[in-house]
């Protein structure tokens, strides 16, 4: 399976937020997720990076101004 | 292996414009797309969504105004 872990990318380190990642949808002022048991999950945030081989995505916190 | 296949979505249907994607980065108004070969593509457009089951990324046009 080709599902990839989720990562918010903090101030600190990368956090995992979601497993098995299916789809990514880049809604408005946040992302999307929908796992392959069909859970979802918005992020406020936008895709900072996605690395397929390696199963790995990187959102990046947006903050409110 | 888990790379993708990038599609550009145009007025008529999603055009293939990369085979075995890993790294997907937002650069500016693009979008870098760096295959398993270490090939690189700059796509002027945002992405649209992924499905990584179905190893598919779509990248929407944008045009400038």
């Amino acid at each position: 399976m080709c599902e990839a872990s989720a990562y918010i990318i903090t101030e600190h380190e990368p956090r995992l937020i979601m497993d098995c990642v299916d789809k990514v949808v880049p809604e408005g002022s946040g992302i999307r997720l929908v796992n392959i048991f069909g859970d979802q999950k918005i992020i406020r945030g936008r895709i900072h990076s996605l690395s397929l081989v390696d199963h790995k995505i990187f959102i990046e916190e947006t903050r409110e101004t």
